[in-house]
């Protein structure tokens, strides 16, 4: 888990995530940020959500992946980085609402030993969470 | 299932597709394209397939859905509209990698009574398949 060093929602809490690059596979691109933003290596496993932010025009892609080291470290976009158990996640200092969603599916899953590709949209969140505060997207549309 | 009447791949035969708007979640893509390249209105049920295609810069997101009504036409984007069984797939005249690619785990959940999500990279599916012909992506990624 990393502690956002840079706006939007600087000071809460995210796993590594960001914009796909061209040229890049989904599981290539969360590779990349889990590197950019945290120095560590993953293998990644394969797809946890595919989560719809029709509100802000993005798609979210959420994989599954396992460190190759325990070398972490703070980033220019992470003030703070390190391993969490579940009980030790900052549920309410999450920076976005598809953080909070995937981790606990993610739990979720661990515990019934499955390992299933969730999908929701945001759209249809309870009220009263984060999104309102995801970053605008390429395409311009209003928050 | 519809042949295409215009570029790329003119003449060759997909399932309704295109890319996604500002504002749309997935599956309201979906259901757009149906709608726009086949006149008939659909129920989507759920993703079937997210698969990436990195050298054309794109990751497709595949609809399991029920046709509301048999209403089909052709449209400006599709010459001729018709139902097909999985025996009347013209499998050596489909316009895109990823078409046949989710025909297959279709029919091949259908058989097994299961409605799996399944995630594949085309940059590692068998080569000679048609998966140079895709259109260049808003990236401008060389074909």
């Amino acid at each position: 888990m990393c502690r956002r060093r840079i706006s939007p929602r600087r000071g809460f809490w995210t796993f590594p995530s960001g914009f796909l690059e061209c040229g890049e596979s989904g599981g290539e691109g969360a590779r990349r940020e889990v590197l950019e933003e945290t120095r560590a290596e993953v293998h990644i496993e394969g797809l946890l959500c595919v989560i719809d932010v029709p509100q802000i025009s993005e798609v979210h892609l959420v994989y599954r992946g396992t460190l190759r080291s325990l070398a972490l470290a703070p980033t220019e976009e992470s003030s703070e980085v390190t391993l969490m158990a579940e009980a030790e996640i900052p549920w309410d200092d999450l920076a976005f609402t598809s953080i909070g969603e995937s981790l606990r599916r993610y739990f979720e899953d661990r515990r019934q030993k499955q390992k299933a590709v969730h999908t929701l949209d945001l759209r249809t969140a309870p009220p009263g969470e984060n999104r309102d505060e995801l970053a605008p997207s390429v395409c311009g549309a209003s928050r």
